[in-house]
């Protein structure tokens, strides 16, 4: 098939009334009244994000969901999205066909559908980039930058499971959890909880670089610094990955997110009516001459401090 | 310098207000009353859609242009672009320095900011895959599927140009125009000229694929044949390019459009008084049987109709 055929056949099927049909170069959104748009972009590249040879449907799900994680780390609502491909011209059509209907599946579950892009070939890897478009009520979206000197540091889920899947995905690791697989190879966008947060955390990030790479965007943004306490990250019990690897490994896709002490309280209730474990690990406090700019400062599994250096994470002093 | 330090060093000083200086994922734009949003996304290979070793500020403003040209067949105007960057290792700074220096210079040029976007690393050639938003009054963004049976065809500029600084850039052509360079390495979104086209043209596309192929997309979208007279192509009488070449060769972002015989009157006009050519090279009619369902019948220099085939463009019958 030629790159007209491919769209016909692979995309056309998958795109939402703000696509035309595929038919031009850019897509139309009329814009919801009383509302600000949320644009996001990640670049997946094959054996950097994804293991090499990885099938398409890995690709298309990845590719898709960590978008939607930025925007849910904004509060946002997903509208749709716009899709790049970079293949090789060798790449067969089975590959686009499994890819395209990856792609239909997670449009059906989180309610979004395909507004254009560009198809290209290239003589390296695999790359597909998504543009993941949203909606959020004006003035509203969650920012990096909001939070306050006090604040409590919480995270959803559980951290560590996707570095224990892709371990499985690259074989390197045998006999794990299937829930660390899909943990990695389907990573679930927190979209319902970034909603909620909306009025309830001051500061949101999602887990992408590692919870305290993510914390430390936060602090950063904030001009403070995060205090976690590595014995109250939640991690499953029989994670095959030591504490200070699963916090800096990423691709958890939890939401990492600063509530003020008023409003802990809702958090507690949120987490129930969602469903979805939500843990307090640390607080948000001022920068000290003793944490020298740092913008983490985590204590150990003994209550020791430590801050990052040049070659990773040290004890103090 | 890592990527944080990259992003603050040549990114953060290209950010717009929606950009929130980079710190977070996403990007918030407050939607402007009574518009719609366009956006767009293309892909730039090195070596399939840049020569390679091209110098950085090729890729950049090739990268954002094309991008602009896609807004400026739909009428929009531009408001701001996603960056996503899958860079080699090796890349070095200075590269990284001139890619965003272009960049500054091209958004003063076309007004518009950086709001965000991805850096990755690959194992392949670099890509730069932008997507540009932008604006236009609400229900009325040009289309490819609005021309109508007897509608005039019409395109802007000079075609082939781009061609023929390709062959410049790629060392297969000595002594040609430094215009034809510019054509290739700074093509000009017709930004104003597609703004202007709103309520005139009926249909409207940017040359990228080549003029043949887009009034091509025109029809076909539009459920009718696009009949061009290849004598009537604005083509510059130096041109090292035979017509039929220049008309398929693509990279053009000139505007190809049609209109209705009541408004030819005003393609005049606006011609005029935005300083543009504006040519008419054919017209739109309702396919025919003769034409076997093609949706583009050019007319030789010769007056003979050229069909597209499997193996190119032939003399019918």
């Amino acid at each position: 098939m030629n790159e007209f055929e491919r769209i016909k056949t692979f995309f056309a099927p998958l795109a939402g009334p703000e696509g035309l049909g595929l038919l031009d170069d850019a897509a139309v959104l009329e814009t919801p009244a009383g509302s600000d748009i949320v644009t996001t972009k990640d670049i997946l590249v094959e054996g950097v994000h994804v293991p090499m040879g990885a099938v398409p449907e890995v690709f298309a799900r990845r590719a898709l969901r960590t978008n939607l994680s930025d925007l849910a780390a904004m509060a946002a609502y997903p509208l749709g999205y716009l899709l790049g491909l970079a293949l090789p011209p060798e790449t067969p059509d089975a590959w686009l066909e499994g890819f395209a209907r990856a792609l239909g599946e997670d449009q059906k579950l989180f309610d979004v559908s395909l507004w254009g892009g560009d198809s290209v070939r290239t003589t390296g890897p695999i790359i597909v980039s998504v543009t993941a478009i949203g909606s959020v009520l004006e003035y509203s979206a969650l920012k990096r930058s909001g939070a306050q000197r006090g604040d409590g540091l919480y995270v959803s889920g559980s951290i560590g499971r996707a570095a224990a899947g892709l371990q499985m995905a690259l074989g390197s690791l045998d006999n794990g959890s299937p829930n660390w697989l899909e943990a990695y190879e389907r990573p679930v966008p927190r979209l319902r909880l970034g909603q909620v947060l909306r009025g309830v955390a001051t500061a949101c990030a999602d887990v992408s670089d590692g919870l305290l790479a993510d914390a430390g965007h936060i602090a950063k943004a904030s001009g403070l610094t995060a205090h976690i306490d590595l014995a109250r990250v939640p991690m499953d019990a029989d994670l095959p990955l030591d504490a200070m690897s699963a916090v800096t490994a990423g691709d958890d896709y939890e939401l990492v997110f600063t509530v003020p002490p008023s409003k802990e309280e809702t958090v507690f209730t949120l987490s129930e009516s969602l469903g979805i474990t939500l843990t307090n690990i640390g607080e948000m406090r001022l920068p000290t001459k003793a944490a020298s700019g740092e913008s983490v400062i985590v204590k150990d599994l003994a209550g020791m401090p430590l801050k990052v250096g040049r070659k990773g994470w040290l004890h103090q002093g």
